[in-house]
């Protein structure tokens, strides 16, 4: 990642954009999700919100969520 | 990646770039590909869509959709 | 990593972007963090101030603060 | 790799660069090439074109070309 | 790393981003530092100059320069 | 590596960056020199020209230039 901070002048994602309306539908859903980061590690939970940066992970009630910087996810995909 | 957001602004993949073809001709004709992450993951489907920060990637009938991270694929290669 | 230069012509983080309040509110309150880095590096502390480029963690009372490139962070999530 | 698609509104390479240059060159006399990935995979093959985002490499007669990202590449040199 | 020559126009570093005030204060101060890069590498020294692209790290009296791609940072902390 | 592309409509190098400059000097002098890649793999040779995206190592007499991209490079160092 990386060019984030230069992205953040631009306040909103462009919701034209097919892959972020996908993430934005595993949102609206509290769709089941794993990911899988560059460095190999697997994630598992439902995905509360994204912004220029980053996608915020539920993993479990009242757990804290967890910030996944987008530049460092490989592959997003919904549990079946 | 990474500039993913800023290039959001452009809301159309530049298909005068060679590569941006290639990748819609394997969409066009749901040619079998393998895809190396720059992890060394290997995934093979067929690809659905690309925008300008993910491709989709088909794995199976009845699956879900993978969005893969432009930035983490190394290699893209149709299966012969 | 890596625009972080180009973006230092912009002064100020964007904090109308939820990630970047997120990590305001954890600097705020002190919350004891816990970060994975894009090499499976994980570090645990508190959150003194972010910039375009950096956090700076601080692992204990005395130490001196740790600079974390933003680009090299995978993951940040609150210790429960 | 990764501000590929901002850069795609620079329809053309910029073959002023020697860099271009070279990989042209590389091109024209269908040299046979080695490339390291930066993970480490190596790669042997002739290239056939260069786009903003990807190299093409043949692998051999009759295998469909692999598009190889830039921004994963590490090294290029012509074998010997 | 990466948008290192984007940034190349803008000709001095934005002195008001703390991390580069916290690194100019490590240099001023010939402050004994410790850096681990994004691939697990751990190097000591004392850092010399910084520009938008690399630091300059001394290891030892009568050794050269290394020059380290800011983009392959991780961490950089004081040694206590 | 990264904004390599867009960079390429800066046809120069920037030669007041103590980076670039130093760079320039282990050219003009051909000085030998080892490189670290982000992936842990060394180089050594000696360098013979940088511009915006790669760095040219000569590792012997009669060998092909390798083409090294800048940001895939971690370290350089002159060997003493």
């Amino acid at each position: 990642m990386n060019s984030s901070f230069f992205d953040r002048r631009t306040p909103t994602l462009d919701t034209c954009q097919p892959g972020v309306r996908h993430i934005q539908e595993l949102i609206r859903h509290s769709t089941p999700v794993r990911l899988q980061l560059i460095s190999g590690t697997e994630l598992e939970g439902t995905l509360r919100w994204q912004d220029l940066q980053y996608l915020a992970l539920c993993s479990g009630q009242d757990l804290p969520l967890t910030l996944i910087n987008r530049d460092a996810i490989a592959l997003i995909r919904a549990l079946v």
